[in-house]
């Protein structure tokens, strides 16, 4: 325990706010950190597009690498540290270059290890060289950890959550104010809540990759990622959540991870949950994470959605336990296995709300009405928006259904049928219940 | 990575809830815990008060201890698990016992870590034998491992919380019914969510111990205990919770630990919080950790208290980082150094609240007002429950009053002072002020 180790040599890959921000952390907290880490970590190499920028530290006596691919290929480094992101390009080169070397890996990029994580795992077992991954879900939850280590002895039966702070900030925003998903979106970016090119948060891949994360790590196994059903919000309008309101339920875009009857089911969607879970209690930017074990139960831990400097911290965290011996397999499992594919949407089951806009006349609900039992769909309940909502166009009206139980493919049939109707006016909207 | 070990053995002692637990998960997820750990675990030997009894486990073909000592000196084992509780007696003689003879040890029991984390960890030290205690603090929020490991690159500034289940349920149903703290605890008994000797949750002992060991964590060095300020919440009545109401304030048992200008500041009291402040909103059985880092900033995390099922879990963890040859040394840092005694009650300042009950005539808030402005201290507001409030003793007034920041000794002064006035009845309440 007391041995004098020789310093841990690092080169950093990508010199953002976050790569920035390691240096700055190794080199301000250094005391302490050698203290945790029964070692010295140093800074010996790095790599980022441009060399001129400056980004606010002093790189002098650092070795300076024109390319990931050379970084990952320096013999002096006993770590290789990850930060240009992307699942392809120069961040796949590097780590992989890395691992084939037998080099060590620390890395905070979420896309990567959700779409190579079999390849990547493989590799790692191959040459004896752990890839290390806290960042990559460095929400305000230390996710990775709890699931891989601290729940390791539990069966784990459910993973997931609020995986994204924009997305819950726009939706909690939206209800409270009745505006518009444009709007709110709009407003997000001038606050810095949204990036610029929102697509990865609004569309759901953000939290997809942190879902198909914790997913491997809680079943020990990767998820073929192509085969992950994935809705972002863009869809949801003033009108749902108003709806969903009336009838009891917060909408949330939750991802969830369970073993199915037919195999891995998992996805990542907006859902009614009922106001009473408490899961529907976590509005603005805060993320939450929900593990169900045999042993342990379920449970909810809620946290803030982090920014670099948790970043950081969670990337210094992985070269800690790289200093301290860490060996732990990528998944947490030894065994190199073929990705597990989640289960077709059609054959999940579940409840369902149905937002349709159709035109106010006789008969409409009827003809709906007959096409849902003619595919064995049972209504629990409707509401229509009434007489007295001025903002409604007066030649339609918005209805919302819930549906019992039944199969999702019989949902995706209902609506290819419902919305060619000559009266029914724009696109249907349906969304999953989950008891949260 | 995939060298074949043998087998990890360990003794266990004590079979209450959490051992018989511990022995029930290890079986039942053999597969999964040897695929995590790398290997398998065995219980071979086990100890308890009462061999007789039967805890719906086979105990056949381990080898039983009739004391705690002598499964401790057992030669056969690679680590002793102590889950008989109490800060002395058997369940330090076998972690002492164990960790003397180079046994790793994993422990439950936040008291023994909390009275004797100098001498434990120096034991560990000299001895190059782990002591490893995630489920000590294992409330619904993996708090160790956070503090520990998943922020170890941070300077931590402060770390917190809200951690004990029972008060935090007694202190919301008091404010949610207006019922007194002796009826709530009647009905928390009832229900389960409070002990019959209700004494470690409700005078703070439980989460105090819980707040020596993540200060201890946080800051890489134990708090010498004895010198830790711990009030509990038997004298908080409903008026406290109603005046805190009118003034925008919740009361809640918090428990904080800061490195101050004078040295570690740490207490463990119930304390008055903005409602906007998030640790507000956290209500009910829920606990919540509070972390401050100079780089990660502020976290809370907030999670359901766990009960005998995640803190088998939590066990089982530790044994998993031991099969995987985890050697952190007990506080995170290497070095042995003398606790961190905490800076005397005196020497803090803050705003404070303070509840009297006076005599209902002419003249007592302006004697009252003389006092506090004599030891320097100002007002910034005051509430009494007005005439409609029915409740009230004819006779007698109660008054609430907030002060501007000021040194807790100039409000010990000033209470010693007032509450000799013949005008005073009863004994005036004191509490801090958290901005959260």
């Amino acid at each position: 325990m007391r041995d004098v180790l020789p310093p841990l040599r690092i080169g950093i890959a990508g010199l953002g706010t976050v790569g920035a921000g390691v240096i700055r952390l190794l080199r301000e907290n250094r005391e302490g950190i050698s203290a945790r880490a029964g070692r010295t970590i140093e800074v010996v190499a790095v790599c980022a597009r441009d060399r001129t920028r400056d980004r606010g530290i002093d790189l002098s006596g650092i070795r300076w690498h024109d390319d990931a691919a050379s970084l990952a290929a320096d013999p002096d480094l006993d770590v290789v540290v990850e930060l240009i992101g992307g699942a392809e390009g120069a961040a796949r080169e590097a780590v992989e270059g890395a691992l084939s070397r037998g080099t060590p890996v620390v890395s905070a990029n979420k896309a990567l290890l959700a779409l190579h994580g079999a390849s990547l795992s493989a590799l790692s077992a191959r040459h004896e060289a752990p890839l290390l991954f806290e960042a990559a879900v460095a929400g305000g939850v230390p996710a990775i950890k709890l699931v891989r280590e601290g729940l390791a002895g539990d069966r784990l039966l459910r993973v997931g959550g609020i995986l994204n702070g924009t997305c819950n900030y726009i939706l909690t925003t939206m209800r409270e104010t009745g505006r518009a998903f444009g709007d709110v979106l709009a407003d997000a970016q001038a606050l810095g809540y949204a990036e610029a090119d929102p697509s990865t948060d609004v569309d759901g891949w953000d939290a997809a990759h942190k879902l198909a994360i914790l997913a491997a790590l809680s079943f020990g196994r990767p998820v073929a990622f192509e085969t992950l059903h994935v809705e972002g919000i863009r869809d949801i309008q003033p009108a749902d959540l108003h709806f969903a309101d009336e009838l009891g339920f917060r909408i949330k875009l939750l991802g969830l991870a369970r073993e199915g009857e037919a195999g891995l089911e998992a996805w990542m969607r907006p859902c009614l949950v009922p106001k009473a879970a408490p899961i529907a209690g976590v509005e603005g930017v805060f993320n939450a994470l929900l593990v169900e074990g045999e042993f342990a139960g379920s449970q909810m831990i809620e946290g803030r959605g982090a920014g670099a400097g948790p970043t950081a911290v969670a990337v210094v965290a992985d070269l800690i336990d790289l200093a301290r011996g860490a060996r732990l397999p990528v998944w947490g499992v030894a065994q190199t296995c073929t990705p597990a594919r989640c289960v077709e949407r059609g054959q999940l089951s579940g409840a369902y709300y149905l937002r349709l806009d159709v035109q106010d006349r006789p008969g409409v609900i009827a003809e709906i009405a007959t096409i849902l039992s003619g595919y064995g769909v049972s209504l629990r309940g409707m509401v229509q928006h009434g007489e007295a909502d001025d903002a409604r166009d007066t030649d339609s009206v918005a209805i919302a259904l819930l549906t019992h139980r039944t199969s999702e493919q019989a949902m995706l049939d209902t609506i290819s049928r419902i919305e060619v109707l000559p009266s029914i006016l724009g696109r249907p909207l349906m969304l999953r219940i989950e008891a949260g």
